[in-house]
């Protein structure tokens, strides 16, 4: 097996111990993609009738993959390269063994069995998932839910939580290292009341800006040409990605050079796919920035979820709901999607990509009332988790839930607790991220406009690339080089704070609504 | 990792060291068959940047299930079995076990690097010969089909062949157990003349089936439409397999659930896409007809490429080219491809689907001077891996032989030794399996006519059903239990003989060419 030579991958010195980590390293990935490419494939191409075996080709993939980095030839090889000074002397070394290291002890600590149960199980409930929402029959997933939370249960157990922590914190570390359920409320208790005040203000100013646009009917062919057209011109590349369709959209692959989007089409809202279609191209935007010279190791991998969402909220929200992006989109519009779309001025288009309306789909729902979603799932997740709520009691909780913080009766399961993937996926722990991202977002997006001046008007003659270059120099390029919280101080020179997501959407809302 | 009983997939008394064993090689066949997808994906989907990872991926997981292949744990657990007569009592068990002792004395006589050289290297040249043959430029792909050879150079001689054989034979093998080359020519050297003598009588015959059907220009939608309606009409299952579009229509998948055909499309001549979607869905019928049960042992795998392509053959030519078809094709046509269609007779439709004219295109030609392509390839690549033809001269000695062969003056690459994927793909020995499938597939069609009354008038009706459960119950259901030459005594009662081809060549093509 050639390996990319760790002094290409790594501008350290020739170190043999290095060499055979990275290899070692790369093996693994090369495993652990062809898995990802099953997965992609089960979500948008496979025929019903392979789920069976598929099923267990991932679990037998993730068990394969599992045992190479829990094994004690890896505990050697990352032993060799700590004890090899001159390696280590390069910063990027020692974030790669340091980070070799955090994933070999999480593996260490699941008994294969456990992997590979969860892999073939989530593999089952996704279908399943997929099933009951269509019929929205929450009792026909609950059995899988069942399921998949006794594994998350054992699984948190077997890594275990600091003293005074409780079960999800175990789960959500997965995601964004570092991350509890105590950290997640001190961010999300404060800032539901600011938020569930703006919605307030919002509503009751009696304006609601022009939102004609989000009820203008065009063909698929047409939104799936301006899905691509857009996609590409903020910089996702099409030589290395695709851009597909899926029930929920999602950004997979296999690495950098292989970067699948998928989005889904409304015919009777173009908005709904070219919000998806520009949330996914920020992911995939930030897996094409990874270095390809470092592909297949930790520094050449992308840091958190919460970092990752980071790129795909700034690419939707900060770029596309932005006046300036609007002025420009405004002028490409009728020759996409056709003479008709020419009716609607810049002010009807920028305020249909702004209303703010408390609604029952997370991934269809505006800014303002975007983290308040969040915090439902977070609440349920962590009750489930921590065993005070049971998967029978979901339903419920989630109604009771989206009265108390959206004010909205839940008509059915399908428009409530049956709507998003993760938990099928056997992901919770996860919902949380989504919110650190939009946090996280917005102080970048505030570092970038100090640093480049010009760069939101530039949005308005389409130019793009200024935004994507610093992304990639500033966030992209470092892989898990940096933990969360020190690429947040490394880049905006603070820690995370709640302020600029809040400047952001007082900022814009605030006005459009006349106040 | 759970498997399925032997006692459920082999019918037997429950054996522990036989259910050892078929864990054992369904493990093998989930990495193999992982590795199938990955190909697909590659001819299928993937973006060209994604190129060089995949081909590591795909050598990576070629060596690993070569390990387990050609591994001690794996002769042990065949041995187990052999040493328990109660086990192979059920001929069944005997036929699994002897299958995976060839399986695992083929691989032993491999060395892993070679195995994994041969993946890596096969990987990028399809993708070199794509580009090459887009350009006809055989220089671009030489250097690769330089390499490729040399690598099924040193194959053959690791595998070894019989004493008073060559090279060639050990890589036919592969394909079809006990073909040499002194075989293959002690049937086409007989064959050829013959089959020169029709294609001339027909041509001198003065007389020319009406073929305007064959300019009649069809959009690629209604051409999809009607591929799809016939593979599903003849009996290929949608719900366990797709149909997609590559430069090269092929049957792939993973297994007998997961089957996936491609085609393409031409859109001045629907019968091209026709004829090879039937072919495709010919082989992938014969993957979906193989037992789930036995999925991942030899038993549930097809026999040879041979019997293979008699499959194909069987569904494109004596069923796609008949007059019972198309007499049932000529009601249906007008409502798919439009009411254009119905200007055309049955007798102008069935002359289209068997004008004989020789051509440069082996997958676009006619019944008769098919078998004649073959031979040529057949030549080049003996000469090849015998080492009396270098890699260099394959373009002149392509042409020479279609002149004296066909009488044609191959006017470039791209029409002439650059037209098929096979050897860039690393398969040689591989091409006279088509002429072998031809052979069986007359034999094999013989005695279905004669053990089903009305067989032939049947398809006049849309009446597939009764082959399709012959050949399911006759051919598929067996997996590798019988050899090649056994399966054909077997089925239709005496050994291969290439009157049943010429039968159905004479007794369709004279007439219809007024002699």
């Amino acid at each position: 097996m050639s390996t990319i030579a760790a002094s290409e991958a790594l501008s350290s010195s020739a170190s043999p111990a290095l060499d055979a980590l990275v290899t070692h390293l790369q093996e693994a990935s090369l495993l652990a993609s062809s898995n990802s490419l099953l997965d992609w494939d089960q979500e948008t191409t496979m025929p019903a009738g392979g789920l069976e075996w598929r099923a267990r080709q991932q679990a037998l993939l993730a068990r394969i993959v599992h045992e190479r980095v829990s094994s004690l030839e890896r505990r050697d090889l990352i032993e060799a390269v700590e004890s090899d000074a001159t390696a280590m002397a390069d910063g990027s070394v020692a974030a790669l063994v340091r980070e070799a290291r955090r994933d070999h002890e999480k593996a260490t600590k699941l008994p294969t069995s456990l992997v590979e149960e969860m892999a073939k199980t989530s593999s089952m409930a996704k279908h399943e998932w997929a099933l009951a929402r269509e019929k929205s029959d929450f009792r026909r997933f609950a059995p899988w839910l069942e399921k998949l939370a006794g594994l998350l249960r054992a699984q948190a157990d077997c890594y275990g939580f600091a003293e005074g922590g409780e079960r999800w914190d175990a789960l959500a570390d997965l995601y964004e290292p570092g991350c509890t359920a105590r950290s997640v409320s001190a961010v999300f208790d404060p800032l539901r009341p600011r938020l569930q005040r703006l919605v307030a203000d919002l509503t009751a100013s009696g304006v609601r800006p022009p939102s004609g646009f989000n009820d203008f009917a065009v063909a698929i062919p047409e939104q799936e040409a301006l899905s691509r057209f857009v996609a590409e011109r903020i910089g996702f590349d099409f030589n290395r990605g695709r851009l597909d369709r899926s029930t929920h959209p999602f950004c997979s692959g296999t690495h950098c050079n292989d970067v699948r989007l998928t989005t889904r089409y409304n015919e009777r809202c173009v908005n709904d796919a070219l919000g998806s279609t520009m949330h996914e191209a920020g992911h995939g935007i930030y897996e094409q920035g990874l270095p390809f010279a470092r592909v297949g190791t930790p520094i050449g991998e992308s840091v958190s979820l919460g970092i990752h969402e980071s790129q795909s909220r700034m690419w939707e929200n900060q770029v596309g709901r932005s006046r300036a992006f609007w002025a420009w989109l405004h002028r490409e519009l009728p020759r996409i999607i056709g003479a008709d779309s020419a009716r609607f001025s810049l002010d009807e288009l920028y305020g249909a990509a702004n209303v703010v309306e408390p609604g029952f789909i997370r991934v269809e729902s505006d800014e303002a009332t975007y983290n308040l979603h969040i915090m439902v799932r977070f609440e349920i997740e962590r009750a489930v988790i921590g065993g005070s709520l049971e998967v029978a009691g979901i339903p419920s909780a989630w109604n009771r839930l989206y009265k108390e913080y959206l004010g909205l009766e839940v008509p059915d399961d399908r428009r409530g607790c049956l709507q998003d993937i993760h938990w099928s996926m056997g992901a919770m722990g996860y919902f949380p991220t989504y919110t650190l991202g939009n946090l996280y977002a917005s102080q970048f997006f505030e570092a970038a406009c100090a640093e480049i001046p010009g760069l939101v008007e530039g949005f308005a003659r389409g130019e793009f690339a200024p935004l994507k270059a610093w992304l990639n120099s500033n966030i992209h390029a470092h892989g898990r080089r940096f933990t969360p919280s020190e690429l947040v101080e490394r880049v905006t020179g603070k820690p995370l704070s709640a302020e600029p997501l809040m400047r952001h959407l007082e900022g814009k809302l605030r006005p459009l609504y006349g106040m």
